[in-house]
């Protein structure tokens, strides 16, 4: 059985979304700091097609964390994203385009029943019977491997508080955001961690966390 | 010359001192944990007249700090331990006994302008002209050495805001506080951090930045 995994950028002031989330800045003003270490890797531009790129130890973490996931569980929000589209049109595709860069099943929490959408490699299935169904059906597709959750925070919120979190992995980015959507909000003293491992590279340092109860 | 570098336990959500601060809990509720793995380290119970704890590699972070500060800054509340003696009588002793643990001279920054406190190995400084005042006093003191900002979050803060920091290093704790003092808080996006070593222990994680603007 797999494990259920979160892996999330931080800022160093604990935010993983800027203020003001728009069309144009879907993470919140800044908020594209928290991932911009990402998408220089190798691992990153094979997923979303193209060639070349880092090959380094974060870009390891991030071609580990591909491997192991199995399904993936995310919010509306991040199928969407933001709050564009699919408020005009429940039905619309949401912004990942033809061919997602997901290659497993994806599980998207709403409050909106919907049918399954299917792209290349990718279905996306809507649960709208609550986070605690939603992560039954993708540990059951994930089979031996892991149910990555995606995002955005509310939805790792939710995983977290349900107790149904089995590791936390911050990547920890050292710009200061003043602003917008903390991960560990309302959550104490519930949640109890216990560190597994840490990754040290130039840019950012990858924290991984059991979540013990 | 020596730089001006501040370090300090943090929990995993950000918080330097728990909730209600109180005499019976200067840090705050749940803030002792904050601090529970420095007590039983080697170089903490030399610098408190007991001999014996563990040598590891949070001890090296701990006796490396220790033996490169020439002076120590910290605020009112940290001298007299919470807002009790101090308010009652401001020539109260403050809470660090006959033998403080600093052996370097203290600078306290205050409103109160008050005499030179003279301890054993310890001389307390108050400065009531501001933070640069006291930062430029405590830098003269240290000569060569650094000034060991020593808390609380107020008086950190104020450094950082005032661009007087030249390192922070974060004990990140992988416990939630819930609430409290975040250090963190005010400051983006003016300060800019580069990280610069992380130790790894099996408790904390040590994550060291310089403040480059």
């Amino acid at each position: 059985m797999g494990k259920v995994v979160l892996d999330i950028s931080s800022s160093l002031d604990g935010f993983v979304a800027g203020p003001r989330p728009s069309l144009e800045e879907p993470l919140g003003e800044g908020g594209e700091q928290l991932h911009e270490w990402t998408v220089r890797l190798a691992s990153w531009r094979e997923r979303h097609g193209e060639s070349g790129g880092v090959l380094d130890a974060d870009d390891e973490v991030v071609a580990e964390g591909v491997a192991s996931a199995g399904a993936v569980l995310m919010g509306r929000r991040m199928f969407s994203g933001g709050d564009g589209p699919w408020e005009e049109d429940p039905n619309a595709d949401g912004w990942w385009g033809e061919e997602p860069p997901f290659r497993v099943p994806v599980f998207v929490l709403t409050h909106h029943p919907r049918d399954p959408l299917v792209k290349l490699g990718t279905t996306f299935t809507f649960v709208d019977e609550g986070v605690e169904s939603a992560v039954e059906q993708a540990r059951a597709a994930a089979g031996e491997k892991n149910v990555a959750v995606g995002g955005g925070a509310s939805v790792a919120q939710q995983v977290l508080s349900a107790g149904l979190l089995d590791e936390l992995e911050i990547h920890l980015v050292p710009v200061l955001l003043g602003g917008g959507t903390r991960l560990l909000d309302n959550l104490a003293p519930q949640v109890q961690l216990e560190r597994v491992r840490v990754v040290d590279s130039p840019g950012v340092t990858h924290l991984r966390y059991r979540v013990v109860a």
